[in-house]
């Protein structure tokens, strides 16, 4: 099956509309209200099916996460990468996948308009998330199952236990966090029903988001430690909201509700200014927080280097898929530093949960200040969506990268042409 | 005329096929010969015509520079930021440009596929660059102009001789270097030819391709630098070929050349391996250069926080026009290292002309260590094209932003549909 050729690649344009539910009276509908930088998202998607030669039930589904306008951008470079993938049968790409790696991030005449950042490196995940997914299906295993198979540097001493491991994630899951309780502008009642209920069913972490007013944010995240009690896990995030100083500033008058971290304090390309952020609120036992607009593997190394965050959160999207990811946790385990992916989104968390559990059972071997974020929306457009179990995500069972869409779903919520989109225009809503 | 409303935005495709003159018998016309990362570019542009509704002949003309394939994707993304501009007054622009940056820089949805990088970067310079040409119109003069006509933080006490400067600019001109006589894969009586040709026209400063093979780059250097003598500059460029040991490890072993700087020598992210390379060369008398490829100014400001480069290489469309590049310049005062613009490709010496010209006058006040470079082709499809004197950069006379083009050109070389393609595609060469 690994002499299946690649002949066919299609790409569409799926959004949801997500900006309308802001205005919903169901407050669990909101979608990241009053994030500072992204005020009106359409949570999106590029999505990709690649065909093949060998039968017409075994494709490859990839995706890249995008939040609304744009997306024909997205989907004007996948298509645009596309000659590269099409005609190369499976074996060709992954019996040397770093070349195929290079051939899409390095095009002679493509590079310039990245290189490896950006619409471009959007595309590229899209199309390689669609690889691994092919790959995996083919193999009857997950790609965290494909890639414990390689030998790779830096990981030989963790490879021991890997077997235990797997066994206690098949059973107990990887332990998760929740963004869904504290968006900004939640009235008091809504933030301790939500907490409450998110309590109940069984959540220990929970993220807060903050940078829009401080005696506001004060007011919600003595609330909220108030609510979860002192032993569970605090985070706040920020959305790239102050300048270096101001972060600093800022978050040490929260110091007293003990965040565990703060996430994107600041411009998401700035490793200097992380790394004093981070060594100014060490002493207040606060660590930074960052990755999911870090663009590439180079930009990560950096951060590592400058000791200029202590959380690595790695996203399945922003990057080039499984092949740049792997590099980015084998460098955070060689520098000490604790993966804990973003998620949410379209799809995010039916991806990455795959990169958690190969951090875990095959590099890092710890749980130790780690978790993936989880927010419970938009699963339902997914064949095999993600499993939540006691606030953890456990092992996803079908073979492939999980973000297989139901093709109805598809349809409905291409842009601009799907029902829900041409519904919307009727009614001149958006 | 600041009350002109924009009423339409155009964006073309415009590539010239110059990835077939590397195979012509006149090296004069090869460009970017084994770049070892470009190695096939057609120079080509997102070329961005505003119209007004004053009059028919009032328009503003931007572009941005691409090498071909995924041109198309930079002018979908120009068409999906032109919502943003097209009904806005010039005075409605103008009058609060920063927010109008903001505006096109951090739109709630298109933000998440940049942000401020690639792709997305690389329209919103195509439309600002654009608008900037407008505006300059208008007011009857170049950009350089009318930026010093601003009241900018960091400035004030480089303002004193602007008007001795101006007039020293407008009888000499800004020093240029040329770019075209040492490419890779020259035979030594191209080599010889070239340089002597260059020396008689009045050039001084040289720059040299090395990196594909060290005993070649030995042998150019060393012939060059024979040819143009002790006391003309030398400076060679690696177009990012090298991990940071290596760069130190091959630049080293041509010190002996006496190089001015090494340009790029390895990945452009990369600003702590930038500062190891520019630590380990100080004390051979060599800088390091780079900024092509530098995305936008935090990572500019970070590259001069952390001493990673002694040579700014501003570029006109890689990050966001006039607006950006302005930060960026004054930053490179604040930190006081010289400014030396990229140029080249198709529009880029027309374009950062006015740049440079601004920093002179209004900024630096100085031309040690400064240069700009210069690239003899293309400058036949624009309007006004560059002014080359004695090896200066002579002050453009036409009001604007000067990458007005040819009609005749632009509707030539569209791609695909352009008279050459059909041409080429007829011919099945490409």
């Amino acid at each position: 099956m690994l002499q299946s050729k690649i002949i066919n690649l299609t790409v569409r344009d799926v959004r949801f509309p997500t900006s309308l539910e802001q205005h919903g009276s169901d407050a669990m509908l909101a979608i990241n209200v009053l994030d500072s930088q992204h005020t009106d998202p359409d949570y999106s998607v590029a999505y990709v099916v690649l065909e093949t030669d060998s039968d017409a039930t075994l494709k490859g589904y990839g995706l890249t996460f995008t939040i609304g306008r744009g997306t024909e951008i997205v989907v004007c470079a996948v298509k645009a990468l596309s000659t590269l993938v099409v005609g190369k049968t499976l074996k060709e790409i992954v019996s040397d996948f770093r070349s195929f790696y290079r051939l899409l991030s390095s095009d002679g005449q493509m590079r310039w308009i990245g290189p490896e950042k950006g619409v471009i490196q959007l595309a590229i995940a899209a199309i390689l998330n669609a690889v691994w997914d092919l790959w995996a299906r083919v193999e009857g295993k997950d790609p965290a199952k494909l890639v414990s198979c390689i030998d790779f540097r830096y990981i030989t001493d963790a490879l021991t236990e890997q077997e235990a491991l797997e066994e206690q994630m098949l059973k107990e899951g990887y332990p998760a966090y929740t963004t869904s309780c504290a968006w900004l502008g939640y009235s008091n009642q809504q933030l301790t029903q939500l907490c409450s209920d998110a309590l109940a069913q069984g959540w220990t972490k929970f993220k807060v988001k903050v940078g829009a007013d401080l005696q506001d944010d004060i007011h919600r995240c003595s609330l909220i430690r108030k609510l979860i009690g002192p032993n569970n896990a605090l985070m706040i995030d920020a959305n790239q909201r102050w300048d270096v100083n101001e972060a600093i500033t800022w978050v040490t008058k929260l110091a007293e509700f003990h965040p565990l971290w703060i996430e994107e304090p600041t411009c998401p390309d700035d490793i200097l200014g992380h790394a004093s952020i981070s060594k100014a609120l060490a002493p207040l036992g606060i660590g930074v927080a960052t990755g999911e607009q870090c663009h590439n593997r180079v930009m990560f190394k950096q951060f590592l280097q400058a000791s200029a965050l202590q959380f690595v959160q790695i996203d399945s999207c922003r990057v080039g898929s499984v092949n740049e990811n792997l590099a980015i946790i084998l460098m955070a385990a060689k520098f000490n530093v604790p993966v804990c992916p973003h998620a949410g989104g379209v799809g995010l968390c039916e991806l990455v949960q795959h990169l958690i559990l190969f951090d875990y059972i095959s590099v890092s071997a710890s749980l130790n200040n780690r978790m993936c974020e989880y927010v419970d929306h938009l699963h339902e457009h997914f064949k095999s969506p993600t499993i939540i179990r006691n606030a953890h995500y456990m092992p996803p069972e079908d073979p492939g990268y999980s973000c297989e869409m139901l093709e109805e779903s598809v349809q409905k919520h291409q842009y601009p042409q799907g029902e829900v989109w041409r519904a919307i225009e009727k009614q001149g809503i958006l």
